[in-house]
């Protein structure tokens, strides 16, 4: 049996999986900013015609898995595995997407890392060769994160200059064995880091670490450089977060310059949407990836992109019982060539 | 590139990754119950010497993990990558036990399937040769669960005959790719079933549709009988929702008979310990694994096993919006031989 298993924490697939199909579904204010025009479907309804915000998330998965599959001309039962989650308590989004669709189905929590944990997971069942065709997907909704982890929408909170706003979108993405691609290259899988930031409100900054050293760890796992990639992308740590990682990163003599982007930053104007620095939630990475990213790519924009979920893995309650914020970031390496 | 998926939802492995260690801790109902001598370490008090019932639930976790390294002379550097979940809001149990330990980490949530949903995705990654040792860790303390999921402790609500006390425990099981064994043969991934039960004091009636749909899909995937198994155990269905798997199976004309039991009724007397229709929480099927069921495999007791971890994917929200209860069942088939 070949190890493909590089340095401490990276993959390197001998068989690299296919992107086959993506698709990703918004809501009303992100159908308003700079994104706009990449995503497949926005709707002016928060409720997404349910009842509720938790019943409006499932249906923008749900959507999201019809728009993805319709594309190549698939059906549901063409697919050997699910990977999916979402923020909201016990994951109940994707439990409900996935209900009676008959889909085999792993569920994951890594919060707004989920999308590249789940590609990552995906990944390995496909070079494997255990599964011929995934589905990975993540979804958030901003009324039901705030009133899960903050207030009630009603009480009208005041929001701190480092907050970020939760994405109302999900993307969902088909990885098969063939294709034209683009293909995963690699992978390097986080581990949890905690710098001992205790702020909710500032989740750029307990974020950030961890992407630094994710990135500093697939360079190192696979001896790769800031300069093979055209695009380094992180989650969702705005405009504060992704500015640490700069300057975490200067401190090591390397300078991300003009290869480093963030989702979170990307997704809104930070300057009149009002939404502090920027986007976040398991629905930013995955829309803004399920649609302006990999538009990118299939149009030759980017040929070699390094796209790293981040996800802040605190509760309401350890909050309250005054721990600080762990947090993980996961990275997929996407190449527009089969490299092997 | 060989493919190994079988059927529609399961993997036989072509090279079996290998148990290389478990361990497992519980609290005090536990060491009171029949399986008391099986497991590792039992402490008398509720909390684990920490402040809050989360943290001792983390406490447990990284008990767990550090005596399943020790039995084998490992470091926590020598993991490879950590498949890990539990009960709480957003997984902290497991998030906060793998902080700053540098080991590669996917958070998963699986509700009580955590266990098995973890060692089908270790499988795959040892199998596929992308990691050379994992872990695979679950936990859930009655006092964390109770209050998130039901009443305050305090409040001292009735419990209804139906239903189950949650295990304070947790497993952890290293896999790798080359050892003594057991071994893990085949999986079959669980799907997303939902017949309509909205009680959430009866999940053992929720989950068992979904144990019976695996466990038939596992059969018909790899052309397989009860009687290829010395023993098929679901993880937490408890004495009614066991119960309810023996009658689906005899409408099909199959009688599980001896080869069936589950260990949310190994767990408990449920005569004696007041526990109702037994064991359940994602600690009950990782603890009971990682105890006597590996011990009985390692003892010669148990040649094959089917272990099918069960999960009721609710959330007290999703049921306060009058949601019905999905569930799903994951299985993991041992071989104390290496039939490869």
């Amino acid at each position: 049996m070949e190890i493909s298993h590089c340095g401490k924490q990276s993959i390197r697939f001998k068989h690299m999986p296919c992107v086959l199909s993506y698709a990703s579904v918004v809501g009303k204010k992100e159908s308003q900013g700079p994104l706009a025009p990449s995503f497949d479907m926005a709707s002016q309804d928060t409720r997404f015609g349910q009842k509720s915000w938790e019943k409006a998330e499932t249906q923008m998965q749900k959507t999201a898995i019809q728009l993805a599959l319709e594309k190549v001309d698939l059906k549901e039962n063409d697919l050997d595995a699910a990977f999916l989650g979402d923020l909201l308590n016990q994951c109940v989004g994707s439990s409900f997407s996935m209900r009676n669709l008959d889909i085999p189905t792993f569920g994951l929590y890594g919060a707004c890392s989920t999308m590249a944990e789940s590609l990552i997971l995906a990944s390995m069942a496909i070079s494997g060769g255990f599964c011929k065709k995934t589905l990975s997907l993540s979804s958030s909704h901003f009324a039901s994160s705030e009133r899960q982890y903050r207030f009630p929408l009603g009480y009208g909170g005041q929001r701190t200059p480092t907050a970020q706003w939760t994405v109302t979108g999900s993307g969902a993405l088909i990885l098969g064995s063939e294709g034209e691609g683009p293909f995963i290259e690699s992978v390097t899988i986080g581990t949890i880091i905690d710098h001992g930031i205790k702020d909710a409100n500032n989740m750029g900054a307990a974020m950030a670490p961890a992407a630094y050293h994710t990135i500093k760890a697939h360079f190192e796992d696979l001896s790769l450089a800031p300069n093979d990639y055209d695009l380094i992308v992180t989650g969702d740590l705005g405009s504060l977060g992704s500015q640490i990682v700069r300057e975490l990163f200067l401190m090591d003599g390397i300078d991300l310059g003009y290869h480093y982007d963030d989702c979170g930053v990307m997704i809104f104007d930070t300057q009149t949407q009002d939404v502090h620095c920027g986007g976040s939630g398991c629905g930013c990475s995955a829309s803004v990836l399920c649609g302006h990213l990999l538009n990118q790519m299939r149009l030759g924009g980017i040929k070699k992109m390094l796209f790293c979920g981040t996800g802040a893995l605190l509760s309401p309650l350890s909050v309250q019982q005054g721990e600080s914020i762990p947090a993980v970031c996961h990275a997929v390496a996407f190449s527009s060539e089969r490299s092997n």
